[in-house]
């Protein structure tokens, strides 16, 4: 683990990441020691420091670092997952922030198990009654304010599952809670729109990308889950890559629909 | 400062109050050594842990650690400041939180200056264009997600004023940056409902309380800040104190409008 680039794993109590979750996070995956979506991570890292007026951060600093980590961690070969947190430090009076060099924290993880299973299986999709507060400022923005997901994972837990939609106050679909969502209806791409809460993840880009290069139409809506029950199919993105869903409120949803040229563009860039 | 008792300043990197702000605080006033809302602090601490099943708090021992904390910081006399927060600890994997012992650290801060001074003089509140998301699982609780609370300091600042009045997506007031907000209009005393967003702070429920002893009828409102163009008093209450509103939105305020028996009430219980 790397803070402010030296060994270490702790932080100040005072450090206002902790103290009001004052920063932001980047959760990348590194195959074979590369980061294929690196550029999308960098971009969405700098968008969310520039809306949060937190220190602009060393781009190739964060790339040798990541690769230094990678490189102590006997990790080049095969897929892992490096976590890269910025937060404010300790600058600041109460609520309001001061000037001053961030907290840059980054670490490795193994690659997650389950994940590789789900995404050659696909999963059930609980339907979360947790709700995500709507009209946020932070819309968008992956930040370390995410208490919202966690009840919302305590929830997914007791009802048996391992994912779940997420409905904003109003009831219109935000995302899933580890990955943003995605349907297939005469043959348009859907995904919900966040302007209003959510988190813009750097692999719903990437789709949405690959979808038009093969000639899709990709809407951004406001649905409710309801729409669901006549989509073709239904898949979920993450920064580690595609779920198919298999079942959603008790409806069996076709793993083969999720379009083949989308799926396999994904594999080969995570290969 | 105590962590789980013991003197230190740091947290691991990957606790849960770091990583997701998975976690409460209290910011607790002390008076000669003597806290006079402890038990609503505590209350208010203990039913946050249960709503975010937090392992719940041994408040014997929170008393005994805040006491050591004073007297090893020669800080039984005059007035000081306790903050405790309570995180969810390293329990848990990514968003799914885990059984087994909180994060508990104490510690002491100086009574803010400012403060001190505002409450005599009252302040001009500054109208917040930052809004804050509404439909929130986190309503009224004091949560470790804060970051809504640092956008809208920025603004405050850069406006060039020191405290600002927060509005819901829906443009409904809900509270100060730090404090609760009360107006007085025709005798009756009104606050707004936080069902939807916003910290239940201790001294509102105070004075609540108070003004209903003294026959005073409270109102828990949703309202715009129009609202307040016809208030005869504005004033804020925070764990601190009350500090009376002198003007916003261009409009002064009657200082002396404030009614005198709840801040009579409330400098007693603060003496």
């Amino acid at each position: 683990m790397l803070i402010n680039g030296r060994s270490g794993d702790s932080v100040a109590v005072l450090d206002r990441g902790l103290q009001y979750g004052d920063g932001v996070f980047e959760t990348i995956a590194f195959i074979q020691g590369k980061a294929p979506l690196w550029d999308r991570h960098m971009a969405r890292l700098t968008a969310a420091c520039r809306a949060l007026a937190l220190p602009r951060q060393d781009v190739g600093r964060l790339a040798v670092e990541a690769r230094q980590l990678l490189y102590s961690d006997d990790a080049l070969c095969g897929r892992h997952v490096v976590k890269i947190i910025i937060t404010r430090g300790e600058h600041g009076s109460a609520y309001f922030p001061g000037q001053g060099d961030a907290t840059r924290i980054l670490y490795t993880r193994n690659w997650p198990q389950r994940r590789q299973q789900a995404g050659c299986e696909g999963i059930v999709l609980h339907r979360c009654q947790t709700r995500l507060a709507t009209g946020s400022p932070l819309a968008g923005l992956k930040t370390l304010n995410r208490l919202e997901q966690v009840i919302a994972a305590a929830e997914i837990r007791q009802a048996g599952f391992h994912e779940g939609l997420l409905c904003d106050a109003d009831g219109f679909m935000v995302e899933a809670l580890m990955s943003n969502l995605f349907w297939l209806k005469q043959g348009g791409l859907y995904t919900p729109v966040l302007d209003r809460c959510g988190v813009s993840g750097v692999m719903r880009a990437e789709v949405i990308e690959q979808a038009k290069h093969f000639g899709m139409r990709v809407h951004e809506v406001r649905k409710t889950p309801e729409t669901l029950k006549s989509a073709q199919a239904v898949f979920l993105s993450n920064a580690l890559g595609l779920t198919a869903v298999t079942e959603f409120s008790g409806r069996h949803m076709d793993v083969n629909a999720v379009p083949l040229k989308i799926r396999n563009a994904i594999q080969q860039l995570l290969s």
